[in-house]
């Protein structure tokens, strides 16, 4: 398998740490977040949205959406429940992450970290960060009292939620009012196979 | 089951138009999608995101999110693939629906059409109406040669892309170049059971 990569970006590191998870074995290619002029040519063919992650199966077919990819490979393992109303609530909380956090707390930490040109969004920073405390918010507010995101068991939902917020002080969001968040990330840092975003 | 709704929120008519197919019942209590002061109250309990669609099952479950309710009514039935692959391009999709689609051509229309201050967004529409024509681009070029969305069949995914692109025009988006779009949206309308956004 091909994967269509950025090192930094939290969207490529789920696939990568689920892939770690489950043993598999994948190539990658690095791909830029910030020169996008390429993509057209690299990703035309494969990927609607142009965007990482994008991956190739070993038949050549396509995947994209870092959410759909941790589906195909963790639905059938012990990181998707079997319950049909533990699968909803997985989804619930990857398109949560999709709308509602990523947007916010992936793009502030690109914006600050990586983009190279921060004082360009100086003036947006502040309502996007406003954003990103609000998904914080319902994510410390629902796992008081809980271990992980859904059915008291570690499963791709917080694979998904835990790619960004794990690295949201990149962005300058603080974590310390969040102690529920707080032990989470560490409940998913050990887990077995585990890597880490830079690995 | 009873379904936290917005009348004219595409999110909402997701999961009416699913469940009319489906032949299933329920009640709605409507929500303002322009006042949202009384969310925290309304949907505190229920869903951790303070939106709607916010569903109840019989049994008092909440489940939230309009694509994760669209896979929990869908899975098993002839409205989601079973094939694995297509099943992770349904996601795919939809995840493409609330990233790359309902954020541009979802917001611009409730700017213009229904915040009763489109005055407010004037500056920042040209810069949403982009990302809402480079979804359709993407969607267009898709169906170039193809009836439907995934496997050549009807599925939630062209349920979630209908919802907001059935009415793309309410914002100002201009369909006219997209007549692969043009042919699945009347696809979609014809399929039985079909029920309309204002039904």
């Amino acid at each position: 398998m091909l994967l269509y990569n950025s090192p930094v970006s939290g969207n490529c590191y789920k696939v990568r740490l689920l892939l770690a998870h489950l043993g598999l074995e994948y190539e990658t290619v690095d791909v830029s977040v910030v020169d996008r002029a390429r993509r057209p040519e690299l990703l035309g063919d494969l990927n609607p949205a142009l965007r990482v992650p994008t991956l190739v199966l070993d038949d050549g077919r396509p995947l994209a959406e870092s959410n759909a990819i941790l589906w195909y490979f963790g639905d059938g393992t012990r990181y998707v429940p079997e319950n049909p109303y533990e699968r909803a609530q997985t989804l619930q909380w990857m398109f949560f992450e999709q709308y509602s956090h990523e947007p916010y707390i992936a793009v502030v930490r690109f914006w600050v970290a990586y983009s190279g040109t921060p004082e360009r969004f100086v003036d947006q920073v502040a309502g996007k960060m406003e954003g990103g405390y609000a998904a914080l918010d319902a994510i410390e507010r629902h796992l008081d009292g809980r271990t992980f995101l859904v059915g008291e068991r570690y499963s791709i939902a917080d694979v998904s939620l835990y790619a960004y917020t794990h690295v949201a002080h990149e962005g300058g969001f603080d974590l310390a009012p969040y102690p529920s968040i707080r032990s989470w990330l560490d409940g998913v840092a050990s887990q077995p196979r585990h890597v880490t975003i830079d690995a």
